[in-house]
């Protein structure tokens, strides 16, 4: 069994620790946590080893009895692996510490490029966190994931001449009640290209990418404004097939009557999902469609959990315990990740048609 | 002097009676309207002769005890010419009665193509409506219009390849309070292209441009995020002294201070402008960057107000009163179009830079 630690216990990290739990092959070895706050509550409920992420802050955990089971220097020490879920810019900081035990780990998207000897997204690039000299990895942020799942078969199709895309970025986290913007829509940032495009590059280097960013009224999802121009001229069915043999990727179909990300993240959560995540990205299909060359298509990104399935990976490629089919599977199937599955009957009997006017 | 009847007294109308009666070759001959609101009683009292825009509704605006000049028939019946601002699809069927007393009309862009002899952007085909046999006009959406005026220049500068745009369009305008989303960001149209790529080829026969439409929580702008691959290869500095000559867009200097569509309000009441409206496409100075013969921008568009000049102009063309530069510059001149004088100074002192990560 792996031993994880997940440093950090926000947004990210408790869906970590979450997936860590239901592995087969892994085994949480406790959670640290900078404040006792509901979180905290939460995980001592799940019976989850907590740590204090701060040293000297074990008495703030004391007063709120609740119990620790020692400082994040303990839960590195007899962890395998830590999944990195501190907020931007301390997980570099940590970076020594998990040196000092020889402990590999994986960071997010909010560090910069070289907090890790590879970035990565399972569909990708797999191969480059399982090599050899490879002990620290970065999985890129919710957006680069979503980005880099979609160009992967993309290119391996069609080849990729050139990326388009404007991204149209809710302004906070349903959680995050000091984010704005209300009532208003922000370039953001107003310079382009947007952080997106080079960091799409940590991937695919040799992708020709140029991304906008604009950040609006909303807190569920992201949305995504593809354009690929592509080195063939496949049809709109084409493409539909073959993003839908993707695991990560659900072609949200036009009978299942979901306009937006509301509908998306309410019929998440009827499926019975934990916290209504959505770890695929949600391919509008009415949206796919080509003109040339040019490809054409709207995807929303669940910016709270479409990197947890990665982070699972990650950590099996770092300790080459499986290769990519393998782990990409057992993650999949022990999260509950493909929608699509439960709509392929009617998604099969979709006419390809014009778009409308 | 042309006398001007204004079919319609609402978000449209009302604006283009108030630029009707700030022209020195235009009389207002009165202004229509279907019931006795808030709007009607501004009318009353700004001096407007107020007429029932629907036969035998004269009762309940006596009722509310406004004097009615008569009714719509009457109103056209003095007029040189109208401008019907009615709810699309009303504007059609008004069409008969203004070909009844041989009255010239320009119509809005929520009617159909057909709905006039030609479609209309002043910068892009004012001489389309001032041919002999054009009696009728319709003034494009404000999202055509502002895409328009964008291509015009580009397309005489350097020749435009293929024209890719999304647009982030607001929900409802600030009185539209029935209107959603509520923090969401939904792709609307689902399908692509979205009708505004169709509809600038009613200006632009021959541009070849693809886009795709996006709705969110706002009321106050549009904003579009702009791709046009050119047949040059000009520098950004170049786009910006190029579209920093066009009297009709507005390039948002970094210096102001200006981050998205509610500072850009604040800064049009700020200068006394008529209900903060903002004529001018507002086009992010910043944003403006190339990458070889790949153009990328964003621009702000006032859905409210882009449209009046355009109505002005349309009425000289129309009547063949005026050449188009006279005409354009009357307008301008009148209502004040031009906001980037405010800040010629700090603009030219911008110096084009790497874009930002």
């Amino acid at each position: 069994m792996i031993e994880v630690g997940v440093n950090g216990y926000g947004t990210i990290g408790k869906r970590v620790a979450d997936a860590v739990a239901a592995q087969p092959d892994m085994e949480l070895a406790g959670v640290a946590k900078t404040r006792p706050n509901y979180e905290a509550e939460t995980a001592v409920r799940k019976g989850y080893p907590l740590y204090a992420a701060v040293p000297d802050r074990a008495d703030r955990f004391h007063e709120a009895g609740i119990d620790l089971a020692g400082e994040a220097e303990d839960m590195v020490m007899k962890s395998d692996v830590v999944v990195d879920t501190t907020p931007s810019g301390i997980g570099e900081q940590n970076r020594e510490l998990y040196e000092r035990y020889d402990t590999p780990a994986t960071f997010q998207g909010g560090e910069d490029a070289d907090v890790g000897d590879t970035s990565f997204v399972a569909r990708a690039n797999y191969d480059a966190a399982a090599a050899e000299d490879v002990d620290y990895v970065r999985v890129v942020s919710c957006n680069t994931t979503g980005l880099s799942r979609l160009l992967a078969p993309l290119r391996e199709a069609y080849g990729v001449e050139k990326a388009r895309v404007t991204l149209v970025r809710r302004g906070g986290d349903p959680g995050q009640t000091s984010r704005g913007p209300i009532n208003d829509i922000l370039p953001d940032p107003v310079s382009v290209p947007s952080h997106h495009g080079p960091d799409v590059n940590t991937i695919f280097p040799d992708v020709d990418i140029d991304t906008l960013g604009v950040k609006v009224p909303a807190t569920l999802m992201h949305l995504h404004s593809v354009n690929v121009t592509l080195e063939a001229e496949p049809s709109a069915a084409d493409v539909r097939d073959l993003l839908s043999d993707e695991s990560r990727l659900f072609l949200v179909p036009e009978e299942a009557g979901i306009d937006g990300t509301g509908k998306l993240k309410e019929f998440a959560q009827d499926t019975g999902r934990p916290r209504g995540d959505l770890w695929e990205n949600c391919v509008w299909e009415e949206s796919v469609s080509t003109e040339g060359s040019d490809l054409y298509l709207f995807q929303s990104i669940h910016q709270e959990s479409d990197v947890i399935p990665e982070n699972i990976d990650a950590i099996r490629a770092l300790l080459d315990r499986e290769d990519k089919q393998t782990s990409m599977a057992t993650t999949d199937e022990t999260l509950g990740v493909g929608l699509e599955s439960l709509f392929r009957g009617a998604r099969r009997r979709v006419v390809p048609r014009e778009a409308d006017d």
